[in-house]
């Protein structure tokens, strides 16, 4: 019997408000399941949902804080991929799990290379110590779906950054 | 064929041991799959039940600190509605998920307006800064959960309050 | 009808990437649904691919400090089973339920008592405030569940434990 | 031989930098050594001094973070006494001095209560746990300083607030 | 010309109120200034008086919260020695100098030897990674200070000890 | 009358056990006080004692602990100064003035320009909120010093590097 895919689609939109990239595609396969590529899509526009009622709401100091967020990681006399890797250090070492996929998502798209994020965990981990770890396995899996979406859907990928006026953090 | 019911539950139950209030209803509606209007109910059933076991366990240190913790919030020289902001504000800082739900329905029930929750939820953006915000969107989508049960079931609303014994947070 | 079982797998994985040893089997008994007693141990099978891939990476830093955190909780002038639950109220203070999961299951494999568990959980609660209550409740569901595997499955209890190259925290 | 002036003001200074409000007066007193009422003045003179400094640097993003930061306590939905006592419960479960101080500052100016001032940091104390003691400890010291203050240099302590350009946090 | 002794006191009264036990007496040996061994005993003083406002203060749940506090630490199932380090550990993970010095004392008066110090500061370097570098330095010295005092003056580091009313952390 | 020398280095010597660099000379000099330059060699003193200290202690843990946070900032995939203002963001965020102090130095040492520190200032701010604000008042503080150290003593700020083996944090 196949399974019914109105309950995949249930789970993941539950799933996804919490953290938007941890989908583990590799092991679902692993086991043979119904997967769908859907999911991040889906958590993009549940993000962007909310960060579209957020600026809704009218309240001009949050408004403005969004602003303040994304102009803090534009170019500037540091470059762009050594923001987004500051940025993930700070999350990492806050243990933000949804900062931490951001941020992954930005490096990405920037080019930091998979060396480079190797380094950025290792600052985390020794600045943060063991409780950085679940974090950190969470994270590597997350770089390595971003890789496999770099390939197989770009577009998705790209959908994913916050160049675009509603996708803070 | 239509969605199993088990299956909804099932999943219901696991994530509800993590975030209790947070069930985006409406975006199930729109991908048109089956809810249960049940989720929230037994969400406080499983952290009844859980806070149940707490006191039974006999350890008089905790069973006095959740006492400690309801009085904390009881009427006094602060109006109870402020004081429920405070330990939103409070938990939003210290990143919370299940903390803030439980002081946003409470915060609902003792009158607390929208726009002093979007107050508050600025004052704990500010102090807290951007690692607050995949919270304030958990938040946000948590309110108008509350808003919407407080019209549609306002039994149920009541009973997630802390006004009971076992109860705190 | 029955509950088709790959919905279930499903479920188990998204969420056991989150939190591994949180499911509430009693919780589901009641709810009369299909149990699946391979969730623990499938998550042991993630955190162990996971560290695995951690370790493949070839990051000297990463991999050293793996060691470093295994052998801070080894024999010494302080009695293992206390390191366990040094470990545990840190964890709880810190607010990780990923490791506060790993070391209820060491302090159970290491013949701490359910006595000494809720003493530690006071101090935790007592040091780090109610912001640490709803990881308490989860720890007692998850005390519960090792008590439980104890009896019935004590070979996957062990599994899950430290005492093997890849299973740090 | 009496105590050399400048050793005292020195001494301040160095300190002033890092806990504004905490000069134990009466402690002083008790001990018949030389006080100086400045000292309050010179740490504001020192965060003013400094906050200039963050204006003057032009970083556009600091300073619009500054606007934000003030306006968060500005008057609207919420009392400004509740918005400072927020502010002051973020403090205390963030754990920082300086954030409690210009907290209990600006509610000792906006009427707050002494009542008042010990529910919120009741709240604080059981958000937070036994960890916020100390800061309990000196809050509790600045609130009598601040009051002592209020009667006998009404407008030093009003300086202090931020009713000014430069005086965020 | 002599060191004017007020001017002594009055810097230790001033730094005493922020962390205890940190004055770095083989330090000042070394630079040849005059050292008083009443240190301490100011700070306990200090921290006393203020316990016995915070008391005085009437507020219940305050009262209560400081009795749960000093209980969590005494004979149980759990030996005092370990729950003294249990606190360490969780003092050093979230960087409380007060908190650290307050367990090292207790600890010290416990009986809790040289190597089992160490086995803790690790467990909580591991854990809290490198943030925890600059408080491990003044835990050190905090605990050879400690060293001394229990060979040249066990008296005043017995009434340092938490076991008298107004002495919790 | 002039300032007896002794009681400045005496108070430097017990805050500098605090925070190494927030030394504020320019401040001292409007007050007209005799200030000592020596004050951040005797801090640097003090630290490599306690690290000297930490090593003989013979705890290998802790020594490899060490060794990884100093080989964490080596050079890489990513430059060393990048490097260095990720740790800086990182110690912001998490509110540890020593470590802030001490990537700042190593950050002017390795070139890191004003208008780069801003940006990492700013990235940190925006993270971490305005509980942020008191550390970056004193991070500001500390680069002014080391600006002033690079020109009139620049062998005095490369002793305070980590480049030698006892100088981690």
């Amino acid at each position: 019997m196949q399974q019914p895919i109105s309950s995949i689609i249930y789970c993941r939109t539950l799933i996804g408000s919490h953290s938007p990239n941890h989908y583990p595609f590799k092991l679902l396969k692993e086991y043979n399941i119904v997967t769908d590529k859907k999911s991040l899509k889906e958590f993009r526009e549940f993000r962007q949902r909310m960060n579209q009622k957020i600026y809704d709401s009218g309240h001009l100091g949050i408004k403005r804080f969004f602003t303040l967020d994304t102009k803090a990681y534009a170019e500037g006399a540091i470059p762009v991929p050594m923001k987004e890797l500051m940025g993930l250090v700070a999350s990492m070492v806050l243990r933000c799990d949804d900062c931490i996929s951001y941020h992954i998502v930005q490096g990405v798209i920037e080019g930091v290379s998979d060396e480079q994020f190797w380094e950025a965990f290792n600052i985390a981990l020794v600045v943060g110590g063991s409780i950085v770890i679940p974090h950190l396995r969470r994270a590597v899996d997350t770089l390595e779906e971003c890789r496999v979406l770099e390939e197989e859907n770009p577009d998705e990928l790209k959908l994913q950054s916050g160049n675009n006026p509603y996708s803070d953090h």
